[in-house]
């Protein structure tokens, strides 16, 4: 990886940050200076000191959203904790020294998703985490639970909120719901922690017999691995009994959605979460019409969903599960790292 | 089409139904003799005075949905209207002269979808309405709109029902919501009625012309020719204003399902309720996921949300739309008109 | 109590029941014969094993409800369990030696509460569990948990699933809310056991410290006696911090209802449940409008709901907490107890 | 009414707003002069160019709310209607020469209503809309309906938006449904407009003959006179058919209610609005607990729901009712006028 450096005028205070430039792959992650953040009215400034990454970070990396990824140089990574080091005018939300975590999606406070509340979301084409100081507004921010560590709270904002918001705020899953988690990601172990949090029983997928084990001991009440039972729709309704599961966290997408369907109950809801095998939806639509189903797209949350999910996780004193933690100048291994599914659970970033 | 009899023993009285038997083809479709019905215990028997067609009932007819489909000889056709003329020990919920539909999921009183309400449904699995008289339990029944007639009455337990389930029950629109509705077959003029009642503003497409001015006629806001406009998806969007239409009546399924996706708004609703240009989906899932798009299936509904229609429909003096009537010796003319498409409305059926 | 015995034809088999007849009090309650029930289509036969005792049914023995408490001779007491002994005609929904719970509202089977489905209930108008053998819908009953002594089972129907529907079915509480609940009766700590179950935050009331501290053994996160803080509103909203409570479980009704509308927080619930402590509501409206403040009657709940709570239950292998057994002829000694309020949870009866 | 002017240095641009100062009651309100608004970052100016008067409006200058009336000098009234003139840096929500509406609850985007988001409201503690300039957040304005005319946009904020949030947002009405609105003030005038346009059944009760004809003509179904009925819950009950009416907008507070609760259907719900008849509640519990009757306060609403409102009020060209507009400087007769209960529809000013 190259480093090299900005050049600015005497006296101009900088900081290092990541940021994608010249082309659009992880080649193109460079280290780089910029200025010192000035906040402006209703602004704060961060010094960020940790950072978790997403299935989304890599997709950001590759322009995987088209022109919605945003312009070049961009500093990826969404998820992060910082702690506030510097207040604009009529700033009254936070004060210096609370330790935050920057919402995904900034202006998106409450209320209904709306296109400008989901559009603009922080690493891409927002600039993300992976700087030493971060310029966000006021709004923009929520605090992190105190009981847990830097990189346990880096692991919030996208991938616990969307496991909140597919559960909670929409799926509103009741004690004794039977709901199934595709696979050991971080959003589907933040998926299993609070589904046991909420009463429920849990089945949890995977492909390796290690991971399962993991799972359960994290609470799972069932598990069941697709590569003994690569048709497992069956065995999962087997194991809910009655009709079949009530939700199913589907992060699978393109291969795994036939086999949901199969799993489902009638009336019951598929929270879509993640393509991870595929893009596209092939489907039997006569097992949505004809069962009643919900297929609900799920994109991370508000803040009003945060603070929500941050108030549960404190009173449970939940842990976030952290798989691996790499320094900042590591972030490109992370992400391979991230990408080899070796992972249970997070891979986080410390920025030291 | 052949016409048999069958014999029975002396003096035993006899009824006329339209049956499916010795095979899965209009060509099966046969005039048989059976006893006439005796009420049991909290039963009723129904003169039938007419029956609506639903594209339902063609897919029956080829078992489309196997083993669920039911077993030979079946009576086809799930909606109808007639007028209790016996009642079995201990009914009080109808009284003898009451004109009454049976549900189309007798035993889905209210409450929540399961398999044993959904699994049991008329004009297959269960006989239809296809019978000069029809036994069913007196819980399966609801009073029909007094100032509708026989025929008009018939067309709502699936059709109507289907719509107010998923623009009332499910899709809680409120005034000023857009709304797509696809085509002018029975439930989506349904739709586009119950629309204009909730005080939505409706965007109806069609592959004529002259349907859309009839769609006009009936309250549609604007109207737009899939033919004229293939990718409709971006219209529709211009058309709404904003971020896209806040809910579509999905009928059309693997060929619609895609400009659908392009037209609804962040965290619209798509009701799917039909399949009529292809089985399977074909969709990109990101636009789901990162749209927070629901994708709700809709299976006609229960006696609570027909009654619930049934008042709104009353007090608006609604009036269902019929293209044409056919008499009940016409069934196989009958289902050949509709699968033509040539219809505006629902295409019925008079007992005589 | 006076003891005597109906004479009835020669080989007429007979049961034990008891009645109230003559006058509404608990002195004109009597141990009388009746004809063993036949079961008729659709109807099922219970020999019932427990029943449990709520507040209800001492103001059913006054006539409490008016003419909606129904007519003498009545048998008394909404709650219990039975094992099936007798199948009607037609009855596919329970077989002979299922243990189930009859429904306190046998006609609602799911969805709105109407009318006819709250105004015929067990124990008034209708006949109650003080029977041997009782007569019953087969639709009207549900499974009762396996892992329950009878004596538990028979605590469901009215106490547990009022609680139930309180916080799942209306209440929708999410993990993190802060949760009050009024005192330690039977209704109180189902409240207790299913908001932990729903992963809240809950603070217990109750005049006796010895009575909190059994609660915080339940799980109570915050207990806090009325006796020594009659002004508990304030205290109630100090200890859930934030803006009050998010809901409150109301059994006291008069005398508590205003100390409510101070701990609850804008936008928050409280589910009318009980009028413990006086009948008629004196509450500052403005406390309601300006805040946006919830008050929603509960009237125990559907079978539905009862058949979720009980999936519950069976998952976390939930157990009632049972105070005392009363023989079936203890009957007007176990309502004096109850009345005397000494008890913590359950006051039962067994059938012997 | 005493006129007084402030004395500032040469050159400072003033502008004149109608203030209470010295004491709570309508004899301090006076003519004053404050220095012209300078927009902040983030902040817009708006000409005023008309408002309209609410109950709470003259609640307020009797310090009605206590602490939470705010400070003297106040700058009274909470609705109204002016022309962007000036934008802080950074605005782009709106833009120069847009006719918006300040929200009520300016801090109140979307989502849940909290202590923060209800506290502050304008007309008290904020300083309201009897200014010629007023000074405000960007994100606490909405556009007005184009079609509206000032006077009427200017009725929009409070008025018409507790009415939304009445039978919209919270009550969630179906077409059918039967409405009770109590009286012809400017609250219920347009639940009766928006209960119309959502295809419900509507009763309107007055004491005035004449006012109840004029709501017929705005489409009430039913109409009932209190005076000539004051018993009038069995009435309605008998209008609404069935169990009772699905919903009440009860705004007269403790000498309706015990009426309301005759009125109401098992598992309606009543607004709780307005406290014109009295401040206490004095209600039978039962009649909630054993009805499962749902009494929802409202109050006003977020700037989601209000953006939802305007549009429906934009398609289906909805007219507030205005009875009567007075001048900037006829304040304490508008006031009078209100109180007086002569209206029908809106009391309105405009600041010329």
């Amino acid at each position: 990886m190259v480093m090299r450096t900005l050049v600015y005028n005497e006296g101009v205070p900088t900081m290092r940050v990541f940021q994608l430039e010249g082309g659009w792959s992880a080649d193109h992650l460079v280290i780089a200076e910029r200025p010192m953040p000035e906040p402006g009215p209703g602004q704060i400034v961060l010094r960020m000191r940790a950072a978790s990454l997403n299935y989304r970070d890599t997709v950001v990396i590759q322009r995987g959203y088209g022109s919605q990824t945003g312009q070049l140089p961009l500093v990826p990574v969404s998820d992060g904790v910082g702690e506030v080091v510097a207040l604009g005018a009529g700033v009254s939300r936070v004060q210096i020294g609370d330790r935050v975590c920057p919402m995904f999606s900034p202006n998106w406070i409450g209320g209904r998703p709306t296109a400008a509340r989901l559009g603009a979301t922080l690493g891409g084409p927002l600039n993300g985490v992976m700087q030493e100081y971060m310029l966000i507004d006021a709004e923009g921010v929520a605090l992190a639970p105190p009981h847990l560590s830097d990189v346990e709270a880096a692991t919030l904002p996208c991938a616990a909120l969307t496991a909140w918001s597919a559960l909670v705020t929409e799926g509103k899953i009741e004690p004794g719901d039977r709901v199934l988690i595709q696979g050991t990601g971080g959003v589907s172990l933040f998926a299993l922690q609070f589904a046991k949090m909420l009463g429920a029983f849990t089945i949890v997928t995977s492909s390796s017999s290690e991971k399962l084990e993991r799972a359960r001991a994290l609470g799972a009440d069932a598990t069941l691995s697709y590569r003994e039972t690569p048709e497992w729709g069956r065995s999962v309704r087997d194991i809910a009994g009655g009709d079949g599961v009530d939700h199913i966290v589907e992060v699978g997408g393109q291969q795994t959605l036939p086999q949901s369907l199969r799993a489902i109950r009638p009336g019951g809801t598929i929270s879509m979460i993640g393509v991870l095998s595929g893009p596209s939806m092939e489907a039997r639509l006569g097992l949505i019409v004809t069962r009643q189903v919900r297929l609900q797209g799920i994109t991370v949350g508000s803040r009003d969903s945060f603070e929500a999910m941050a108030r549960a996780i404190s009173q449970h004193q939940l842990r976030p599960v952290v798989d691996r933690v790499f320094t900042f100048e590591e972030l490109p291994q992370a992400l391979t790292y991230l990408v080899s599914g070796a992972h249970f659970g997070k891979v986080c970033i410390t920025h030291g």
